[in-house]
C-alpha cells in the first residue's frame, strides 16, 4: 500500500481541496464558504494554545502533550456525538479506536477521511469518505474523545473489555441536581467524540466519518449541533452572547493563564488514573434548555439582577465595563450591587472555590409541540476533576436566580485521554496497552 | 415618539453595531464571528439579484417587488418557522402583521428588533431586543413571509379572520406521495417566516423576536434549522454538496435567468389571487430524512447511478465537467449513461416538463434513538403554482432510485405575497385590505 500511497494522490494524503482540483476561480465561492465559519482566532499551526492569528480555514496541529479542542481556541460550531459501543471484542474496539485515529489524524488536516475513489472504480466497495466536505478546507477542525465510566464497567456490572480496575475514581456517573430533568436516551455514553470547526458541514461530516468507521461496534447513543460558542477560551477572543442575550464567560479559563489552566484543567501524575490519563482531562456535557419565552417577558431589571452583569456591556454590576474586577462588596441602595442569588455571585471562582474551562454552545433543535423554541446552552467543561469541578460548582448554584429560567435535559461525563504523541500513536493507546 | 427618536440613537435606528459601540479592537473578534457565516455572493445592497460582490456581514435590502430571500443569492444559514394563530381577532392578527414588518425591517437592517434599554431603565418592561445579536452586523439576514391554507380556513371550515374567498385555488393541501411519512405536528401551519442569513445566531435571533412580538396571536407550530445551502440561486455562486455527497442544484433556477424566473417563480397577473399576490410565490417546504447509514455502505457506482452525476467532478453521467449539458441520448455499455430512474433523469426540465427555484439546505437534528443520525435536506422550492410546480416534479420522482435513501417527514406549503413597497407597507396589507 505505501507504493500506492505514492502514486495515488488521495492515498499520499493531500488535502480534499487540492485533489479534487477545486480551487480555480469558478469554485471560489465554495472554498470560501467553507473558509468563512463565524470566528477568527483559533490555534495557529505553531502553537494550539496561541490564539488570534490563524485563519478560519487552517488546521489545528492533532498531535501534542493535550488533545486539541480543549484550550484551542473555541470555534464557531460544534457537533458532540456519544456512541454506546455494541460489541464485546476488545480487539474490534482497539482496531476501531485506530481507525478512528487515523481519520481523526487526516481530517483534522483538511483531508477525507479515506479515499473517495475506490481503487476498482467504484463497482464493488464504498467510497471511504463520504464526500460532502469535498472543497472544504481545514477549518480549524478538531476531534476530542473520550471515555464514559461504562466503557470500563457495563451498566450490569460488566467488565466487558478487561479495564476495570483502570477506571479513575472521578470518572462515575454524576450525582443528580435538584430541578434536574434528564433523558436517560441522550446521556452518558460509552465513547464520546466532541468536533469543533469553524464551519458545520466539516463537524458533521468528521462525526458521520466516524460513525461510518465504527459500524458494528459502536452505534450512535445522542449526538447534539451548537452554534455560536459561548466561552471564550482565549483572551484574544472577543467574550460571546448567549441565548439569554448576555455576554457568557468573561471571567472564564483562558489558555494564555498557564498556572491556573495546570492547576484546574489537566491530570497530573500522582492523580488518579494518571499511568495513562495524565496529561488529559474531564469533559462534562449538560444539554441545558432555557425557558425563553418567560425570559422574554421579564424586565431588564430582572434580568440583570439574575446574571449579576448588564445586558448591553456585560459589566458587573456595580460597574462600568465588561472586564472592570468583579466586586461583590459594591452596594446599591440598600443591597449589594452584585445580588447574592445571581449566577456571577455563585459561579464566580471566590465563592464556588474552584474554576473550570467553559466551552459550550448554543442550540435550537426546533420547537416542543407546546410552541416553545426548544433552544438554550450546550455546557462543556473540562476540568482535572469532575468532584472539584462541575460538580462544585453546580452545587453552589442550587439557589441560583437563573435556575427559574433553565433545565438540565441531558448529562455526561468522560475522562479525555492526553494528546497524540506522533505517527504511530492511537486515541487509547496507553490505556488498552 | 418622533422627537424621542431623534435623540435617542436606539430609537433613531442605528445598527445593533454601531450604538454598542463594539467596532473597537477588542472586540473585533465578536463582529467578524458574525461577519462570517459562510457564504459569500449574497445580494449587493443596490440590487438583490445580482451576486457575488457583497461581504457576508452585509444588509440585503428589505423592501423592493418581491420579498427577499427568494431569488436572493442563498445565504449559508436557515431558520424556519411555521406558526398557528391563536387568536380570532383579525385586528390582532393585523397588529401583528404590522408590528412584525417593523422589526423585520429593523433587524435586516442590522438593528434591533427594538431598544434594548427600556424608557424607564427596564425596572417595569422587558427589553424590546432579546439581545443575543448585539454587536453581529446584519448578516445578510432576510426574513420572508407565507400564509398557509389554514389562515384562510381552518381546518374545521372557520373563516375566521374573513378572508376564506381570497383563497388562491393552487393554496391547498399537497396530494399525498408513496412513501411519505409526515409527521402532522411538524406539517403546516397558518404562517410561515423563513428567515436565511450567513450567521446562526443573526437568524435565530430573528425568529425568536418574531415569536415574541406575536405572543398571544401566535404560537410555534415548528421549526427547522439548516446549513450549508444545498442549491445556489445566483450562477455566480459555486454549487454546494449535500449530505450524500453530491453536488446539489447545478441546474437549478438561476436568479440571472430572468425569463425563467418571470415563467415559473413569480405569480402574474392573470394568475389566481393575483388581486393581492402578484408578484409573490407559492413556497413548498419538505424535511427530507435522508438513510445516511445504508448510502454509507452503497457502492460508489451505485451512488452514482443512483443521483445520474460522478461524485467528485458532478458531471452528469456520460460528460466529463460539472456545467457540461446533460445529455440523456449517451450510451455506457447496453444502456444509457444517465439511467432512466436516476434522480437527474427525472427531475430535469427535460423529463419533469417543469422548473422550481430550490432554496434548500441540510439538517442534522441529533440521532434518533436507534442509532442513527436524523441528518438529511430540508427542502425550500418556490414556484408560481404549486400544482405545476413541486407536485409535477414529485410525481414524476415516482419510480426514482433515491427514493430507498430518503424518507419524507414534514410537508407544508405558503402563498408568499410580494415584496414590501416602501415605509408605510406592511406584510399582508393587500390581503386585508
Amino acid at each position: 500500500m505505501t507504493s500506492d500511497a505514492s502514486r495515488d494522490p488521495r492515498r499520499a494524503g493531500l488535502s480534499r481541496r487540492r485533489f479534487f482540483g477545486l480551487a480555480g476561480a469558478g469554485t471560489a465561492g465554495v472554498l470560501a464558504a467553507g473558509a468563512a465559519g463565524g470566528v477568527i482566532g483559533h490555534a495557529t499551526a505553531a502553537d494550539p494554545t496561541a490564539a488570534g492569528t490563524a485563519a478560519a480555514t487552517d488546521a489545528v496541529p492533532f498531535t501534542g502533550d493535550h488533545q486539541a479542542g480543549i484550550v484551542t481556541p473555541a470555534q464557531d460550531r460544534l457537533h458532540f456525538v456519544a456512541f454506546d459501543v455494541i460489541t464485546d471484542s476488545r480487539d474490534d474496539l482497539v482496531e476501531m479506536l485506530q481507525a478512528w485515529t487515523a481519520a481523526a489524524r487526516r481530517m483534522t488536516a483538511g483531508q477525507d477521511a479515506g479515499p473517495v475513489g475506490a481503487v476498482d472504480g467504484g463497482q464493488y466497495a464504498p467510497p471511504d469518505d463520504t464526500g460532502e466536505a469535498i472543497g472544504l478546507p481545514a477549518s480549524g477542525l478538531t476531534l476530542t474523545i473520550g471515555f464514559g465510566p461504562t466503557l470500563f464497567t457495563a451498566a450490569d456490572g460488566t467488565d466487558r473489555f478487561g479495564i476495570a480496575g483502570r477506571r479513575p475514581e472521578p470518572l462515575a456517573e454524576l450525582p443528580s441536581f435538584p430541578g434536574d430533568a434528564l433523558d436517560p436516551a441522550r446521556s452518558g455514553g460509552d465513547l464520546c467524540v466532541q468536533a469543533c470547526a469553524n464551519d458545520p458541514q466539516v463537524a458533521v461530516h468528521a462525526v458521520r466519518n466516524l460513525s461510518r468507521l465504527g459500524a458494528g461496534v459502536v452505534s450512535v447513543r445522542w449526538s447534539q449541533l451548537g452554534f455560536g460558542r459561548t466561552s471564550s477560551t482565549s483572551s484574544a477572543q472577543a467574550t460571546p452572547r448567549n441565548l439569554f442575550g448576555f455576554k457568557d464567560g468573561t471571567d472564564n479559563l483562558k489558555s494564555e493563564n498557564g498556572s491556573a489552566v495546570e492547576r484546574f484543567v489537566w491530570v497530573a501524575d500522582g492523580d488518579p488514573g494518571a499511568d495513562w490519563l495524565a496529561g488529559g482531562s474531564y469533559v462534562v456535557t449538560r444539554r441545558i434548555r432555557m425557558r425563553i419565552e418567560p425570559w422574554d417577558t421579564s424586565t431588564l431589571a430582572e434580568q440583570e439582577q439574575t446574571i449579576g452583569r448588564t445586558k448591553g456591556a456585560g459589566a458587573p454590576l456595580g460597574q462600568q465595563a465588561e472586564f472592570d474586577p468583579v466586586d461583590f462588596t459594591v452596594r446599591a441602595g440598600t443591597g449589594p450591587a452584585i445580588p447574592e442569588n445571581s449566577h456571577v455571585f455563585l459561579a464566580h471562582p471566590t465563592n464556588s472555590g474552584t474554576a473550570i474551562l467553559r466551552r459550550g454552545y448554543s442550540f435550537v433543535d426546533g420547537s416542543d409541540g407546546l410552541g416553545r423554541l426548544d433552544a438554550g446552552l450546550f455546557f462543556i467543561a473540562y476540568e482535572r476533576n469532575p468532584e472539584t469541578g462541575f460538580v462544585q460548582v453546580q452545587k453552589n448554584l442550587r439557589m441560583d436566580a437563573m435556575n427559574e429560567y433553565i433545565q438540565h435535559t441531558s448529562s455526561a461525563v468522560f475522562a479525555c485521554p492526553p494528546g497524540i504523541s506522533g505517527p504511530d500513536d492511537w486515541w487509547g493507546r496507553a490505556l488498552f496497552s
